[in-house]
């Protein structure tokens, strides 16, 4: 069975859970206290050199990591990828500015806000990752005031990794009332069926978790 | 023709330089001073709505943004990027892995460097962005004592992306003298007949820019 390792609160665990939930894979669902140093380990490290959620182990044991690459990995033959050769590389655009110019803005400013208190260095960073976090919320109502969906007529991963971190900007200080567009959007996102909230329990207790 | 919006010292736009010449492939190639806002105009915004080098500009007059993306999109049905999904799918962990925990480290550090002066908030950041950089090179470097390439027995679009800023990070004051299997990679790579440097001008300069 499909093994993923997360941590709950996080958009980028979110976005693969999302995805697994839609897709009604099976999985087991293994959290990790980042906080406590638990993707730190060698015994996760072993995993993912580079020490960070989420990362999924593939039925034949292999670790996969980079949210953004496993949802691909289990979107590849689905709906939820488009065929056609442009597309993709347009679902990779909006992936890579997801992870390049919103995640290190808004879910880094969210993590300090869920911090019991923020360091200096923090705190004297901030404004700049709100004026990021801003401009990549601009690029996105600019986009979707023409378009339902990032790529395409209909929702694809691109829009799962967006929505991932977007919809808790307000966790981060982000006001989305200016952003009328991402409002219709997120609306539309979550109407799916199998849609679940970031802080639902899904998947099922994997028995030895090491 | 393909065109390419770029800048000379990018290390983004590099990679695509990069592929385009291991391809064969002709383009016209525009520079635009990042350092006086030529990326910020409206003309540019209707190409890029997030502003930012390269873009490159399909037969058909589509403009696609990301260097990785444009990457995927170049090498698709090429052996620069293998057929079988789990690889796809680590050449695609690496290249996120290169513009979440890379990029946004050594390429930062090495352009403030090549700044007349840094600001006091970058100046106050620098240390922080070393740490971080040295740390997505040990990364590197344990999975290259074990591998050739990123990926498989050969090389592919992850090893382009990482070689675009891997090779200038001294630029960005890192020391490549411990990641003895970082050098042996970069020369690796180099050795490729149609391999170009970042300062080689490449492509055909384009007659009408706007």
């Amino acid at each position: 069975m499909l093994r993923l390792y997360d941590y709950g609160e996080s958009g980028n665990g979110y976005k693969v859970r999302m995805l697994l939930c839609r897709l009604g894979l099976a999985f087991e669902w293994v959290e990790l206290d980042i906080l406590q140093g638990q993707t730190r380990t060698p015994a996760f490290l072993a995993k993912n050199l580079n020490g960070r959620i989420p990362v999924l182990r593939l039925e034949d044991g292999t670790h996969l990591a980079e949210s953004n690459a496993i949802l691909w990995y289990l979107a590849d033959g689905t709906p939820w990828l488009p065929d056609d050769r442009l597309a993709r590389a347009q679902v990779l655009q909006w992936m890579f500015f997801e992870q390049y110019s919103h995640e290190p803005n808004i879910a880094v400013a969210r993590f300090w806000h869920h911090l019991p208190a923020m360091s200096p260095s923090q705190r004297a960073q901030l404004p700049e990752k709100m004026d990021k976090g801003h401009a990549a919320l601009a690029v996105m109502d600019q986009h979707l005031a023409k378009t339902p969906y990032f790529v395409g007529d209909r929702a694809s991963i691109a829009d799962l990794a967006l929505y991932g971190y977007t919809h808790v900007a307000a966790e981060g200080g982000f006001d989305l009332a200016a952003y009328p567009a991402i409002r219709t959007w997120l609306d539309r996102i979550s109407a799916d069926p199998a849609h679940v909230a970031i802080t639902d329990t899904v998947g099922a207790v994997a028995p030895n978790a090491a």
